[in-house]
């Protein structure tokens, strides 16, 4: 037997209007729908290998190796590969090793960009065929976002209502060429891991927060603004919507009992930047995700502008432009 | 004819179970109950003299002449002006001078504390003869939080059920001697003036607030919570659900359209390091109102430790801190 292998590249992706609380925890199944925008440039670089020959399943993220009895392993790539042996018969064991070009666990959607490049490098290596419905499905059984990181442009992650996840999948909504002056400024206020994994969270969230039940009756709404905002190109409709809409998830967050913070000094010094700029005329608007990080969406005529005035900021240590980017594609380019 | 001065001393007070929305704009009637604790040092002084002589009300606030054809006279002394003097059958004008010693408009409860001594303050100048309930009335009249003010200790006002505000008023829960080793820290993290008046937030709030109608669905829990943690002294359940209540507060400004948003990254500095004192097993809580300050909620014993820690934050220009002090009082020492 020869040892099946494959690399792959996929870009983190961003929500616009957000996916908080499963629906099915085992299977990755949100409580609601979720539009994206996949990134350009932060992506992650995955390379996969079925070998007989290997005695056990191994996993190296960012050049550390993660021990095969940890829960970082266990509950993630553990999981995963349980799945897609059962799934496909397949006896040998896995290597796997990952890179991401930005920092991983601090709300930059590190493991959303992480499986769908596994999902996509697995369905070539083990030649499974899948179209981009069953790569956005199998990459949702690692990780719920990742199933958006497939596909490229401006993605909806539709919920689906069946118990066996058959019809909860990503679509595209529009190409990356559809909006090329729609701009995301990512402002990274803390590089340090955060406290508290997204999945962790999100059950806490739906099991006690008063709101939970009023965000998901919002939610659709939100949903049919951004997606119509979208094919307008109408930047007022998706930036306002996509701000509130954030807003809305971390408020299910501070009132998760014990309370998740996710927010540092950092974000709110990007926050009020943004209301500053915009009281003064120009059109941006923020969104951020499980962790202390803020994304400015704006249009590239100010992005200049903008970093301008970010940069400013003490808190600020770095910041990344992207904008709309491709989806998950097959590489040459093997990590081992 | 006489004039008829008199002067009156209130202390600002800090809601442990948050008041935010009215049913009733004119009379300041929420839409839900609330416990404070009446700060001892936060206080507002104040003045009133009703003179036949004069040809204009006037209103001095912290040493500036409120010119009565501005917002700020208006929809404040003006209405309580108005209403005094229709109730009572007063024709003189008045003067009116106050000062607080702490900053104004930047969510310390500088309103509460004005109109509650300028309500103790036209009672004796009139001769009103009202009692604590009449006198919580009146103070309402003013501004909503006022009527908690005219009481010491830790105090609930009731928000009532009747049209006429008959019904809402403050009631002791227990007086300042009854637990002396609670502590606030006001943590002042920024002494401007905020953008946006409470009034005009909490307006907002019950119109768009996703989230509106689930929190007065929660806020009866609290209270009991609170209620009984104060007659008690259970400081951990006091302290907990205070912190929660302020988040769902804050959650619900963050979700009117347009966003309210009162926190700053002061906010957050000081946010972060009680979480952080208390992972290292201090008991210590935050509450926020409608202005960027953090109070920390902690007892007597733990007040040096904590302040030490708060004082190496570059964003805290001043800490006070306070314990349950008294309710409104008549003083000799007239203003002018």
């Amino acid at each position: 037997m020869t040892a099946k292998k494959a690399s792959a590249i996929a870009n983190a992706n961003i929500a616009l209007s957000k996916y908080w609380g499963k629906r099915d925890e085992k299977l990755h199944l949100p409580q609601n729908s979720s539009i994206s925008m996949t990134t350009e440039g932060l992506f992650a670089h995955t390379t996969v290998c079925f070998d007989a020959k290997f005695t056990k399943d191994s996993f190296v993220l960012d050049g550390k190796n993660i021990a095969p009895d940890t829960p970082e392993f266990k509950d993630y790539i553990g999981n995963f590969l349980t799945f897609v042996k059962k799934e496909y018969n397949i006896t040998e064991k896995a290597r796997i090793e990952s890179k991401n070009n930005f920092p991983g666990s601090a709300g930059l959607a590190s493991s959303a960009a992480g499986f769908a490049a596994l999902a996509t490098a697995v369905n070539s290596a083990l030649g499974l065929g899948l179209d981009e419905k069953g790569l956005s499905i199998l990459a949702r059984r690692g990780s719920g976002s990742a199933c958006r990181s497939i596909l490229g442009g401006f993605v909806e992650w539709k919920k689906g209502v069946k118990d066996d996840g058959s019809d909860s999948y990503a679509v595209e909504l529009a190409t990356a060429d559809h909006w090329k002056d729609f701009r995301m400024v990512f402002c990274i206020t803390s590089l340090s891991e955060k406290k508290i994994k997204s999945r962790a969270g999100m059950n806490e969230t739906v099991k006690t927060s008063p709101f939970y039940a009023e965000w998901l009756k919002t939610v659709e709404s939100d949903l049919a603004r951004i997606r119509q905002g979208i094919l307008e190109k109408d930047f007022t409709i998706v930036g306002q919507t996509a701000e509130n809409n954030a807003l809305k998830m971390h408020s299910l967050m501070m009132t998760t009992e014990p309370s998740i913070m996710y927010w540092n000094s950092g974000t709110l010094e990007v926050i009020d930047a943004v209301l500053d700029i915009r009281d003064k005329g120009m059109g941006c608007y923020f969104t951020m995700d499980a962790g202390p990080q803020v994304k400015i969406i704006c249009l590239a005529k100010d992005v200049e502008k903008i970093m301008k005035k970010i940069e400013a900021l003490k808190s600020v240590e770095k910041m990344i432009v992207s904008r709309p980017g491709e989806g998950a594609y097959i590489t040459d380019d093997h990590l081992f």
